[in-house]
C-alpha cells in the first residue's frame, strides 16, 4: 500500500503567521501522501474574549455553548482553516479544508452529560473516508479542523487529536498510515529535563516499564495509550515529535 | 450533457436559521446536480459591528481592509458554510464546503486600486472546475463561499454573484448548466408596483425593448447584462426567482 502521513499540529504553530509559514513548508516535505490536522484553541479563546464570551475549560477540555459552539465554527472552520489552506496552495499544494460536516467525513454525537456538561461538543462516531481517499490519490491534500457534525443540521466541537487518530484509522484501511503528533518537545523525554533525552522507539513493553519507573508520566501516559490504541485498528507507526521536525526522521516512534 | 443548477442565494434568507430550513429543503427538491453560492453579507456586518470593526460600504461594496478580511473569512467560510453544509447533510444532501483556496479552485488578483481601494477584494483569473466536476458527477453538492484566493497565500472576498457566474460558466464545459439568482422578488417585473407582473421569458430583443421604454431600470440593468454575458460564454438559462420558488418553473428565464 501507498505511504500516508497524518500531522497533527496544535494551537500557537498554526495561529501565528511566521511559524505557521515554517509548518508548513515543513509539511509540505513529507514524502508521499498526506493529511493535516490543526486545532486553533488560542485563537477561538481570543475570538470569545473579543466577543465577550468567557472560555471556560475543564480538565483543559472546552465547555461550548451555543455561542461558543458559533465562535469555533467560524475560528476553526473558516480563520484557521482557510489561512492554512490558502498558505499549502501557495507552495503547490493542492489542499482542501473540510470539518466533519463536508462530505459528511465524520460524524458525532454530542457528548452525554454525566459529571461535565461539555456542552456542544461531538464523540467521533463514524468515518466516511471513500471520497477523501480518492481524492488523496489524485494529489489532494485534506486540512482538517476540530469540528464534525451530528447528521442532524448541528456541528459539534471536536478534539483535534480525536480527528487526527479517527482519521488515521480509517485511511489505514487504503494507505500504509503514519499518524505524527506534535507538540512542544522533540519526542518522548526519557528525563524531563533534558530535551535531548528522546526516547526514539517505544513499544508496549518499553511503555510498561518507564511507566513501571516513573520515566513516563503524567499527560504522557494517555497519549501513549491513544497511539497504541491507532497501532492496534490498522495505524503502522505514530510518531511524536516537534513540529519542525515532521519532515525528519526525528521524534518518538510508536508500534 | 447532464443539467446542472448553480443556485445563488444571498444574505438574509442564509443567515436566518428558519428561511434556511426552508430554503435547504427547496434547493434538495432541485432535480439533477446542483451547486449552492451563498452570500453572508448581514452576518459579517453583525460580526465586524461585536468586534467593533466599522463595515464601509461603496457603490454597495464591502471595503475589506485586514480586519474585516478576517471577519468574511471566518463568518464566510466557518459559520455560513458550515451551517449549510450541515444542514444540507441533515436531509440526505451530501454537500462540500468550499472556498477559492480549496482545491485551488477560484483565483483571483486583489483589485487594483483606481477611484476607490476596495481592499482585500479579489477580481476572478481562474477556474479550476475538473475535480469540483468529478466530485458532482459522484453526487456531492459544493456549497461556494463568497471567498476567492490570490495563490500567493492570502484569501480574497469575492461578490457571491460573480463566483456563481464564473462557476456556471467553468461548468458549462461539464455540464447544461442554469445559472439560478434568488432575490426578493418573484422575477424581473414589468411593472416594479406589481409582484405578479413577472417576465416570464427575456431575450436580447425584449432586454433592448423594456429599457428603452424604461420598464427594465436600475440595479436590474447589470443583473441582465451579467446574465447575458454567461449565456455568451456557455451558460444554457439564467433564472431570476424568488428563494422558495428555487425548485419550481416560475420566476424569469433568460436566454
Amino acid at each position: 500500500m501507498k505511504k500516508l502521513t497524518v500531522v497533527k499540529v496544535g494551537g500557537k504553530i498554526v495561529e501565528e503567521a511566521n511559524s505557521l509559514k515554517h509548518l508548513l513548508a515543513d509539511f509540505s516535505e513529507i514524502e508521499g501522501y498526506k493529511v493535516l490536522v490543526h486545532g486553533g484553541g488560542r485563537s477561538a479563546t481570543a475570538m470569545a474574549a473579543k466577543l465577550g464570551i468567557e472560555s471556560k475549560m475543564v480538565n483543559g477540555r472546552r465547555i461550548t455553548d451555543e455561542e461558543t459552539l458559533k465562535v469555533v465554527t467560524m475560528v476553526y472552520g473558516g480563520l484557521v482553516n482557510k489561512q492554512i489552506v490558502a498558505g499549502l496552495q501557495a507552495i503547490g499544494v493542492n489542499a482542501l479544508g473540510l470539518t466533519g460536516a463536508d462530505l459528511n467525513y465524520m460524524r458525532s454525537e454530542k457528548r452525554p452529560v454525566q459529571d461535565v456538561d461539555y456542552g456542544f461538543v461531538g464523540d467521533v462516531k463514524e468515518v466516511n473516508s471513500e471520497i477523501l481517499a480518492d481524492l488523496i490519490l489524485k494529489g489532494v491534500v485534506p486540512v482538517l479542523a476540530p469540528l464534525t457534525h451530528d447528521k442532524g443540521g448541528n456541528m459539534l466541537n471536536t478534539n483535534a487529536d480525536t480527528i487526527a487518530s479517527e482519521t488515521a484509522k480509517a485511511l489505514a484501511e487504503h494507505f500504509d498510515v503514519t499518524l505524527m503528533y506534535c507538540f512542544e518537545k522533540k519526542g518522548v523525554l526519557l528525563n524531563e529535563n533534558d530535551d535531548d533525552s528522546v526516547i526514539s522507539q517505544i513499544t508496549p513493553d518499553i511503555f510498561e516499564k518507564y511507566v513501571q519507573e516513573g520515566n513516563i508520566s503524567g499527560g504522557m501516559i494517555p497519549k501513549l495509550e491513544n497511539a497504541f490504541n491507532a497501532i492496534n485498528s490498522g495505524v503502522k507507526e505514530v510518531v511524536i515529535t516537534r513540529a519542525d521536525l515532521i519532515h525528519t526522521d526525528g521524534g518518538t516512534k510508536i508500534s
